[in-house]
């Protein structure tokens, strides 16, 4: 069967970005006739759905992420390369990044995903770090067990009370999965790990600018969460926007002032800048309408996947959402599609998603499963969640450790990843004033609290 | 019976440091009648003796060190704080930090521990970090994965030959175990990972200014480990001492340079600055001379323990080394010690160490292990180190985590942990020269390499 005319003998597929989609599309694409790069800024593939994870301590970084090279490394037509991606010629078909010469491709695949949007606050970022990178889930978990020995430390009790205090800011899965491992990490070290903090003293907020928690899921469904959530004791407050934030405080619709000692940013993202790339206008969000082949119409030859992509579902009429198994199918179609393009010249049928179901997860013992016709919840929506992402984990080499890691601390309540490094990455965000009052209160304060007067 | 005269009725005991020697001795207190704080600058304690597998991607941070509430919680009498001392006042008896009101004690334990010593070039440092941090593991991972990373891409073959050079500076255990693997990762690395690196690009010297390696055992046993090493094909340089340090750069005796793309500092450790608090003249190496009942003689009521303290094995002639056993077994016994005075006003007899035996590891299969008679080498005794080693992770809550790693690495050679976090902490020592070279080379040059020119 002859070549597709509009592919080369050997064609060089240049993959930007490998995460899911970029992983998956490669993995399609290993053993074939077709020479593939993978460039990525990072040298992992983070299982992002767990970071929160990592941010509460519950796991370490190295569990929820695999090595792309690990990915992809038993194919030999495969290269993978470290370098940030800063331009696209597509006139030239190069790809220019910032310390590699251009790299030249026949077609191109973006896969750089989303980042977290700060609607234009962009100093938030340091205050309020989202859940998208290792980086940011390591400065949140030191925030947080900073904010705890700060704490147990000080006998200023305005200070204490700020310093348990985390406000999480987005009520989207990612919030909802966050306030309710807050609360568990909270009751767990003032239960085991600290003498001068009770359970009373912890507090988790979830604010909401929307009407309502988890808008992508059902009324029900989030009717259920935001209930389950009260019971654990979140304070979740929905039409409520955030309107400033300095250090250790947030500020919301009203003038209302939070004192935090945490603030996690889990509200609006955006796209990495990839139509700026390719000099194309915008949808919403920044991400880039594609053909139901996944190509842009006004760039031949250049396919966009996963948070990046802009594509109506036939089926429900609505936008594919940022979701994992969004990204994976995609990656998964495309890969065998160019395949099948440079092997038999046949085009194929268009992408089709297949929606697995939408899940969140509420603390210990609570989910919720969306079906489209099934809705599901409470503690055996837990149990499937465990189990679907336990096989999620499936590419991820440490998927045993991580379950057993899970099933440890689900039996004894323990948080293996307990760590502060030093130096702090980020300075926790203290108020100076009442640490200097710590400081210099008269000599022997805890001297005292152990019923002593220095002699 | 009567409390002991020198002993308040509900003494309260201060340990700087939670380390092996803190922390044993305030298990040991633990329960008695006795209100004991630990302070620490860090929240864990670290198993050290296997921080290099971390430094080279085979074990992560979590899986290697406990928190130290932890380690206390279950113990109701034992309060833990995070704070960095930075004066003793003995005359009141208080010990001042840097963050919170001045801490009573009626008894000191110092076991605050050791750092590298850089001879006075504390600009090396930053060059060549050493292992007793997490935060050093992480540096010195992130600039063996970077300089990978970067002699993948790169084009020159002098810049790539220095990248994929390590350098580690001492030939102790932590250098010779560092050695071993350092070129298990690099083959690994190279065999699997990359497509531009062979084995036999990467290069691991081994430097020592002493005569022999691992000058703390006996000659034959240092001498099976070096000719291992060189079988390896680790380059052991003996008695030659490094004479100046930039970033890529190491001058050895005789002006002799070798470029180098990740250097590591396993060299001479000092005492922290505990004789110093104290105001006392300290023993070689800043440490403290300390009893036969580990008190500072001049310093009634503070005692010292582990790397900290100068103290003549009776038995051997020799004073105490640096490692974990002796910490533990001092700190141990000097817990039993105090609980013994305040429960029955007995002083009970000396300390005693006794040997368990001195080991390193020299890469896969191979181990040295010196029971002082009894010389062991091998493969045997690799296994036996194996064994040791999980069950000195005993007290670790992941002991079987941490095994099963092994296994698994073992098994598949896999490095689980090779995690390249943004942006990078510190700088790698990369020469600007050929990164420039690099980037302003004619346009594709790595699609030439692909065998393209860009159209």
């Amino acid at each position: 069967m002859p070549k597709a005319p509009t592919l080369p003998a050997r064609p060089h597929v240049v993959i930007v970005g490998g995460g899911f989609a970029g992983l998956a599309c490669a993995r399609a694409l290993g053993g074939a006739e077709i020479d593939v790069t993978v460039i990525d800024r990072r040298n992992h593939n983070l299982f992002q759905p767990l970071l929160y994870q990592v941010a509460t301590a519950a796991l370490s970084p190295a569990d929820i992420a695999e090595p792309i090279r690990d990915a992809l490394g038993r194919h030999r037509n495969i290269a993978v390369l470290l370098a940030e991606v800063i331009a696209i010629d597509h006139e030239g078909r190069f790809v220019l990044t910032d310390r590699l010469p251009p790299l030249a491709y026949d077609r191109l695949v973006l896969a750089s995903g989303s980042d977290y949007s700060y609607f234009g606050k962009d100093h938030w970022r340091a205050l309020a770090p989202g859940l998208k990178t290792i980086r940011e889930a390591r400065v949140i978990r030191q925030r947080l067990l900073m904010a705890f020995e700060q704490a147990e430390a000080t006998r200023d009790s305005e200070a204490k009370a700020r310093l348990l205090t985390s406000v999480i800011i987005g009520g989207g899965p990612t919030g909802v999965e966050m306030a309710g491992a807050m609360v568990d990490l909270g009751r767990f070290m003032a239960a085991h790990d600290h003498r001068n903090i009770s359970p009373r003293d912890t507090r988790v907020l979830l604010v909401e600018a929307g009407p309502r928690l988890l808008p992508a899921f059902p009324e029900d469904l989030a009717a259920y969460a935001e209930q389950r959530l009260r019971r654990l004791g979140v304070e979740v407050m929905t039409g409520v926007a955030v309107e400033a934030m300095s250090e250790g405080e947030v500020v919301v619709a009203g003038g209302r002032s939070i004192p935090a000692g945490t603030i996690v940013w889990a509200a609006g993202t955006k796209a990495t800048p990839a139509a700026q790339w390719l000099g194309i206008e915008p949808e919403k969000g920044g991400r880039i309408a594609v053909s139901p082949y996944l190509e842009v119409p006004e760039r031949q030859g250049v396919y966009v996947l996963g948070d990046l992509a802009h594509l109506q579902d036939p089926a429900s009429g609505e936008v594919l959402p940022g979701l994992a198994q969004v990204a994976k199918q995609q990656g998964r179609w495309l890969g065998r599609a160019l395949r099948r393009l440079a092997e038999t010249g046949e085009r194929g049928a268009p992408f089709r998603f297949r929606s697995r179901g939408n899940t969140a997860v509420i603390g210990r013992n609570a989910a919720i499963f969306d079906f489209g016709r099934w809705h599901l919840k409470g503690r055996f929506a837990w149990v499937l969640w465990a189990v679907v992402h336990v096989v999620l984990l499936v590419s991820f080499e440490k998927r045993l450790l991580v379950s057993l890691q899970w099933i440890w601390r689900y039996m004894t309540g323990k948080r293996s990843a307990r760590l502060i490094d030093e130096p702090v990455d980020l300075a926790p965000p203290a108020d100076p004033k009442s640490r200097q009052t710590d400081r210099h209160e008269s000599g022997g304060g805890f001297a005292r609290q152990r019923g002593r007067q220095g002699t």
